[in-house]
């Protein structure tokens, strides 16, 4: 079993030039929801004046469908944050930082020790507050100032955030330049480091078209988390003519011919793929729904999933 | 070291709608074999009404840079054919036949075994004019018309090619629906059929997103070829608006970044998709010509390929 985490409405549509209405929003949600979805990161609790396109969470908070099934995550970054995403009712906070610290200082004014200090009483809080947290490592696999990321340096902050309390470390190829056999690694690495209790991610872009390999590799290597946002949505601000993050049904289609159950209905979810585009007016780089699934509904030929 | 197969001149372009005149078809091969590309398929030796894009291969053979290094190869459907490819000078045959009986008889008219025949006397004539021969499976891993295609079929497909005498076995996801755990698995039970002696490969379209993660699987697997095609041309006519074949920058980007070498000039390649790019007047689905490589060429950032 993976954790398909659909971070649409939050990366996805943070890297969109097209700002959706708050009730487009809430829509998108509700048919994530209803294709099966159950982790979806909504938005930011974050300064409106940094990200404009999240500035709307804590409303749309108030229209999404509730269900125990259901785990609404949020984006934190500081203790203010973590009040909003309490009010708001999410289930789970996601902290991240950037792995180097010319990167983590352009983003978020702060040292990576800062930051993970700050991840620290992030953790105490939503423990207290009986929240799940995760810690999302930014350009674990490349950064766009300092190039090439030592792997031991990665490890050191997975251990950290360990010892901090995360519930889940996620690795993110922030700007998408990782392979495969670098994502398998680090993977191993991590997960030897933290011990096999704690819960894997990765955060994977298809800005180089390895987006959906590196998913692969990470499986492969004991991750059970994989993020996706719906038709690819996202972009990269390093590549402003690249795509964004891999596409949930195209990753979702790949996992169920290989025999991995999400418990995700893959026809609705590219129907809500091709209602995401038409909202947000551009072609969106999500494959299925341009070449259907296989074999092709309604054919009467065998499916696998 | 893993040998890869630059098919944009064949199966790229004979899936693009735009037709490309001799001179640039020309052009094209002389910036693949200056980016270090060492084995191109430069067309179909197959009646030119059949496919009006390759009626020009015969010529195109006329004006291509000629070197000890660099295998030509041509699409070779029957003994006229080879007598073509033959005048035209190419140093290696590729047949192709599709695994499923409907699938083949819709696109050659032929039963499977009547291909099989067919590349046996290829195969015989190829050996006896010291030429190599390389046979391509189609669709084995699914087929449009009959669905999951069972993996026994291609097994027994790739021992009989090898009997014929086959250089190289291919195994072709020609309608890109093919998932990394499917690749791997067959890739291995083809190779431990065949042999581990006889060179395997796998031709892969990116239609469903998953072809660059299948790539790395048939490596992991002990595939040593792997065709692609420069900036992604091409198509597939069952999904007419979904990508083509994978494109051999974002290949090559992925193989060097893992540490395998090609011979290939990464930047030169890239130019040349963007070069093509423009040739055929549609944006190209390779993303390196989009997001550049990593770290970026003259940043001074250390640099894996």
């Amino acid at each position: 079993m993976v954790t398909v985490c659909e971070v649409g409405p939050r990366d996805g549509l943070q890297n969109e030039p097209t700002l959706l209405p708050l009730e487009v929003k809430a829509e998108l949600v509700r048919r994530l929801v209803d294709a099966g979805l159950r982790r979806i990161e909504v938005g930011s609790f974050v300064h409106p004046k940094a990200v404009p396109q999240m500035a709307d969470t804590d409303r749309l908070c108030e229209r999404i469908p509730r269900s125990p099934q259901v785990t609404y995550a949020g984006l934190v970054l500081n203790e203010k944050g973590f009040d909003r995403a309490v009010l708001a009712g999410v289930q789970q906070v996601n902290f991240a930082f950037a792995a180097t610290e010319t990167f983590n200082q352009r983003n978020q004014r702060a040292s990576t020790q800062e930051s993970l200090d700050a991840f620290q009483q992030i953790a105490r809080r939503a423990r207290e507050a009986g929240m799940r947290c995760a810690l999302t490592i930014g350009a674990a696999f490349g950064c766009p100032f300092e190039g090439e990321v030592p792997e031991e340096r990665i490890v050191g902050f997975a251990v950290r955030a360990a010892e901090a309390g995360a519930d889940e470390i996620v690795l993110a190829d922030t700007i998408g330049v990782a392979v495969p056999s670098q994502v398998s690694r680090l993977l191993r690495h991590v997960r030897e480091a933290v011990g096999n209790s704690l819960p894997v991610g990765v955060h994977l872009h298809n800005t180089r078209n390895t987006g959906y390999a590196n998913a692969y590799a990470a499986l492969e290597a004991g991750a059970t988390i994989v993020d996706a946002a719906v038709g690819g949505t996202g972009g990269c601000p390093f590549a402003p003519r690249a795509t964004g993050n891999i596409a949930t049904e195209d990753l979702v289609y790949m996992l169920h011919r290989m025999g991995i159950q999400t418990g995700i209905d893959l026809d609705r979810l590219i129907e809500t793929a091709q209602w995401l585009e038409a909202q947000i007016g551009r072609t969106l780089p999500g494959q299925l729904m341009k070449a259907g699934g296989f074999p092709p509904p309604g054919t009467g030929l065998s499916r696998a999933g």
